[in-house]
């Protein structure tokens, strides 16, 4: 190891020390210590502000794009919207001793199935300085360490955020080590930290797919690997083409840069000729650019000859556009849909728009996908929606939690016997 | 891929299409299919000793262990527990379609979380060809697809036996092809199951460590990797001395050559002088060969120059020994205790033995393992005794399950979201 990988994993053991201590912390006790975050954060705006101002000069000097900086900008509304998030957290149930299982065994023993901390869960993300308080303050009341990544371009504004949940957890009687943040912007470090299996329970990659992808395929301890999102909406031949139409423009345009936007469109042929021409005047209004599959192009006729709306290349099926970009696809039936979302879809979010009540029930048990919606708009699969208070990841995994984490997803569990001298027979 | 590897990645593809349809399976339809396989293993009884006659041939031939001779015979109450077993499973609650947390949303949209299948699970075992009904039973029920790579020593009983199960729920209405036996034992076939994570969602290894390492490192899905237990008794300066006696005892010799039982007891010094003399007494006469450390060697005394007591060496601790031998160490408090099996401990199974209930709590809360256990024998950390049908394994992972792993642990949910045209503003 070099030196500067061997004092992070020197570190990362004093975060995991801490973390057993903090495992052991009342509800109380975190509760101040989250309520101390929203204080401080509050009462440091000005410095905050400050430090953001000077990633931004850099950011500027270093040509980034006009959405990348408007990721990392703070104000005081955002400021005070992180204040706001750590006291949201506050508020919520605590997760840790919650008895999920009871029972007494025949034989006397009493057995207890109690929701404990993961330990120490690693986060490795980018751009904007919310996500740092959001998962601080997740994995506080969580009763887990976190060790903190965040990106190159915001490095000052969360040196300091991440200074003050320190003090402020500290100022609870927290130890600060709970939380790791690294300071440097070592790329090898990422590596380094992948490695750590020892000391880091779980892995949390926030970013783009490369990066998802990398920490899935390198780390050594588990990893979530979601927040990409190849996300379907099937227009039934039972739909409501009002709605449909309402459902599928939201899905697109109300922040196309994030996982859970819609990608592709299936509609049935039986409501092809209705729908897709309204489809691709409302998606002109809003500067979408619609590439469409050889029936759809023939439906679309006159349209097709439009700015907005050109055939389709075998690559605009199974991509995550990120972008006013939405590919179209004319199917014969749900099973066709079906079909399509097994071959293309990441298994994130995916939607049916249809009047009929048996085949809203089949989309929804058929499909196999973290959140399946059923005449609503994909982008409401976030913890923030579901009511979690915020959220560490959207997962796609199958394993252990899927769909958005919030505080008990980012849990494990033990298990309690207790007995008055039984042996086995 | 070469062609045995292609024919497999074949197969295990028509086991994710068969598993899509058996997670719509009703528990009636998946009750009668475990129904038929118990009647099926009981009319063709004759036929699986007959080919387990055959395995045992050709292992005395290769001069296998008497130990392991007797874990790969069957006989007719052997086969009749098989049946039993199958009959178990059916009489137990259905996992799939539970609804795990229902929620409407201040918006009007309803959020339903519900349990579904994993998908296909892989198991790699070794010897007892019980595990390939307890295995694929558990798998049915839960309406998974498996793919079972059993131990060559069992080759020609477990495909006697998988070719009852798939004719047993074929007659069921359930497509056979949703367990697959691999009848090749070709060696390399393992290391390809590991890489087919398009296909297989889950790996779980059953059998020695090094098995278990081995495709906890190299699984590209994720794997439970349990089944390793290091496990500690603290025997407390509150301890009933009498029900320790028992309690180490029988965690030590009731079953010697599995993971839940005792390799290392921890006794407080306050007690040690009454304590370590007794034990190794009562171990001398079950046979069990007694390491010492060096405090514990003094206050032995005469008994430390006995032909079961010997002094500890260094990796006499953090060792499984699977085998009629224990370590023993003097600690001076409980938190000592902890330190040892923080540092030596697998998570797996950890017991106290205390009158005092403060003690107790602390053990239980504060030591990290995924089942813990307060005066009683380790050998309660089983799906079984637990009252969980059979396992599929004893997790010591955090993520997913922990513990005995028995149908509600090898499956997900997903989120089912039911709207009437809601969109995001």
């Amino acid at each position: 190891m070099t030196t500067i990988a061997q004092s992070l994993h020197d570190q990362t053991v004093a975060t995991a020390a801490a973390a057993r201590r903090l495992a052991a912390a009342s509800t109380e006790v975190k509760n101040a210590a989250l309520i101390a975050i929203a204080e401080q954060i509050e009462s440091n705006s000005a410095s905050i502000l400050r430090a953001n101002e000077q990633d931004l000069d850099a950011a500027k000097r270093d040509g980034l794009s006009f959405h990348m900086l408007d990721r990392m900008t703070l104000n005081e509304a955002r400021v005070k919207g992180m204040a706001d998030a750590a006291r949201n957290i506050a508020s919520l149930d605590d997760p840790i001793g919650e008895i999920l299982e009871h029972r007494e065994l025949p034989n006397g023993l009493d057995l207890e199935q109690v929701r404990v901390p993961l330990g120490v869960i690693g986060v490795i993300y980018e751009s904007r300085p919310n996500v740092t308080i959001d998962i601080a303050t997740l994995c506080l009341k969580s009763g887990n360490g976190v060790v903190l990544r965040g990106g190159k371009e915001c490095i000052i504004t969360n040196t300091v955020l991440a200074g003050i949940v320190k003090d402020a957890i500290e100022s609870a009687g927290i130890p600060r080590d709970v939380v790791l943040f690294i300071e440097s912007t070592d790329r090898a470090l990422v590596g380094e930290m992948l490695e750590m299996d020892d000391v880091i329970d779980l892995m949390i990659p926030r970013g783009s797919a490369d990066l998802v992808n990398f920490v899935g395929q390198n780390a050594k301890m588990p990893a979530i690997t979601g927040g990409v999102g190849v996300s379907h909406t099937y227009v039934d031949a039972s739909a409501d083409l009002n709605k449909a139409l309402a459902i599928v423009v939201n899905a697109k345009v109300q922040r196309p840069t994030v996982c859970n936007a819609l990608d592709t469109v299936l509609v049935h042929q039986g409501v092809a000729r209705d729908f897709l021409p309204r489809l691709a005047t409302e998606f002109g209004v809003h500067d979408v650019e619609l590439r469409a599959d050889g029936r759809a192009m023939s439906v679309l006729g006159a349209l097709a000859g439009g700015a907005h709306v050109s055939p389709a290349k075998s690559d605009d099926f199974g991509t995550e556009f990120l972008a006013l970009i939405a590919s179209v696809k004319i199917v014969d039936s749900i099973d066709d849909a079906f079909d399509h979302i097994v071959e293309y879809g990441s298994r994130h979010s995916e939607a049916i728009v249809a009047e009929d009540a048996e085949t809203v029930e089949r989309f929804l048990n058929e499909v196999d996908a973290g959140v399946v919606l059923a005449n609503t708009s994909t982008r409401f699969n976030d913890g923030a929606e579901f009511g979690l208070g915020a959220e560490v990841a959207i997962s796609t995994n199958k394993l252990h939690a899927r769909g958005p984490m919030g505080l008990k997803e980012i849990t494990s569990y033990k298990w309690k016997v207790r007995g008055q001298g039984q042996i086995r027979h």
